[in-house]
């Protein structure tokens, strides 16, 4: 499989990312080639730094990088020679059958949508966040591709979710709900109502609404949501399980006893943070692109960027687009025919 | 002080309630006066029950209840003799001074807008949820009485929400953000853009955009959104921390060395567990509400009841709807006059 790295615009530097290639090259025997697209000079000192060689791997020059300052549309007009663009192009031409990259969000949206189009019947690229729980793990999407949603983009976010947890996460059945304001059908804003309407139509798990109360608590696998509600939910976990690891900390160091106390307990914590570490899936894939894209985070580290090369060949072994493609097929066709038997006669 | 709590409409049943509506007599001694609203027979079988025999409370007896089930509005207008209705009637007579309720959330919105109508110049009631965290809590408005907002509702949530975190919580100068999708000023779905340029020209300490990122870690006082937002917002905090405990009680009970740690590390997560627990507040004021109307959870037990009596008697001291609809007639002018400037010459 050959996979192509965007590695600049994350925040550790490409020493960071480059360390993260060489251990996926060293863990996992599919990867037939990486392409390292970023300043020559920079992957190449890095590479010598991190005792990087290996003839699986390409570097592609691009001279410019996409900041997290950099506005995402505007910016991909003016850096002609940035990173992204660079590393998407490979994508396009069929050299890569996957990218990650750790920059700029919509530059990589803004990038990846207008180079390798959407798939056939899809209007919204959605990004898909997995987030591990004690008993499961749930997808939240969109999680920040799009502000501002239709009924339909929300009803696709579905069909893909559920399509990336059975494929990717391998859950057979996944259970599908639209994030609202409480479970009963009739509660939700103008966009959940008329979304809950079209999931009923589709071919999916579908439980109706779920309410922030059920994310927890093994009861949805597949959360639908518009980008700027999955942007918040998202942030505000991440935000809230700093806090109170933050806080853990500050109050277990407080005197010794509670110090050896947590000593002793330490596997347990331990547990917990491995499982909620992001890194563990390294990123959060574009879904509904003519192509695997993934974004990892901003701030990914050496495991969090080998995790996402993984999750990456396994999107491309399980051929995701293809399936994604053929399912939103017969969810538009579904959607169609209602309407059609809505005309009067 | 005057209080009038709705015994009825919890999950506990009425007793529960009434034990703690009996420690707030004993422990606040500004309370003159106590309505104790529900089903009489019950009420008098639940005080005797706790042996609570105190000249300051008087039973009024309604025939029905709001249960959870019941749709707000249309359940308001088929149980006229419930005991939300009941008590709404007692503060609008202004026999009582302040109204506490664990009952139907919509139902409580919607009794206490039809009965005792908006504080002047205020167009949507927001229920002001206190979200502790480890160095400071802020106020998420709305948390629900609103799925559809406008920017104007938004803005007077912003307004009411700083008088609160001021008046009631003791922030000097609480710092009031807009819940969104990253803290640049373009970010934002329509709604939250063009309340931004209202939040900038009112009298409060508006520090422009928040993000979920921002929640935890003490970089704002006063978070405003719309209902539909605030509510998931809050559920999800909710079941994040209510999914974390139980897993960490799975994990420090495995084996007997994290038992012996978790016993010697009891008391920090005894300090975290009690100041996250949303029982200190006891409950949401719905403000804009021409009266001191608190939302006490479904779930309240004893302490939560007692703590929504206290916050309610601060409430009343504070004189909040005063200010609140001083400060909000301020707002209204500095909007019109804004307006008024755009207006080509």
């Amino acid at each position: 499989m050959r996979i192509v790295v965007d590695v600049m615009g994350g925040d550790h530097g490409c020493e960071v990312v480059i360390e993260g290639v060489k251990q996926a090259l060293q863990t996992n025997a599919r990867i037939s080639e990486i392409y390292l697209v970023g300043h020559e000079q920079a992957i190449q000192t890095a590479l010598t730094q991190c005792q990087l060689r290996d003839s699986r791997v390409s570097v592609v020059h691009a001279s410019e990088v996409l900041t997290m300052q950099d506005k995402p549309v505007e910016g991909i007009r003016r850096k002609k020679d940035c990173s992204i663009l660079r590393a998407v192009e490979l994508l396009k031409s069929g050299k890569a059958e996957a990218l990650i990259s750790p920059g700029n969000t919509g530059g990589l949206v803004a990038a990846s949508t207008i180079r390798l189009r959407n798939l056939e019947g899809v209007d919204r690229v959605g990004i898909a966040t997995v987030i591990p729980t004690q008993e499961n793990e749930f997808v939240l999407l969109d999680s920040g591709a799009n502000v501002e949603s239709r009924p339909l983009h929300l009803l696709h976010y579905a069909v893909m979710g559920s399509v990336y947890s059975r494929e990717i996460l391998g859950y057979k059945k996944p259970r599908v709900g639209i994030l609202s304001n409480g479970t009963e059908e009739n509660k939700g804003n103008d966009l959940t109502l008329e979304t809950f309407k079209l999931c009923k139509l589709v071919d999916i798990n579908f439980i109706g609404n779920v309410e922030g109360h059920d994310l927890f608590h093994n009861r949805v696998d597949v959360v639908v949501c518009d980008g700027f509600v999955g942007n918040i939910v998202l942030k505000t976990i991440e935000s809230f399980a700093k806090g109170l690891m933050g806080w853990l900390k500050t109050e277990l160091t407080k005197n010794p006893i509670r110090i050896l106390g947590a000593l002793l307990a330490k596997n347990a914590l331990r547990t917990i943070k491995r499982r909620m570490d992001p890194d563990a899936y390294g990123g959060a894939p574009l879904l509904g692109l003519n192509g695997n894209v993934m974004k990892a985070h901003g701030s990914a580290r050496e495991r969090a960027i080998m995790n996402a090369i993984r999750v990456s060949t396994q999107a491309i072994q399980s051929q995701i687009n293809q399936v994604i493609r053929e399912e939103i097929a017969r969810a538009n066709d579904r959607v169609a025919a209602a309407k059609l038997s809505l005309v009067p006669a």
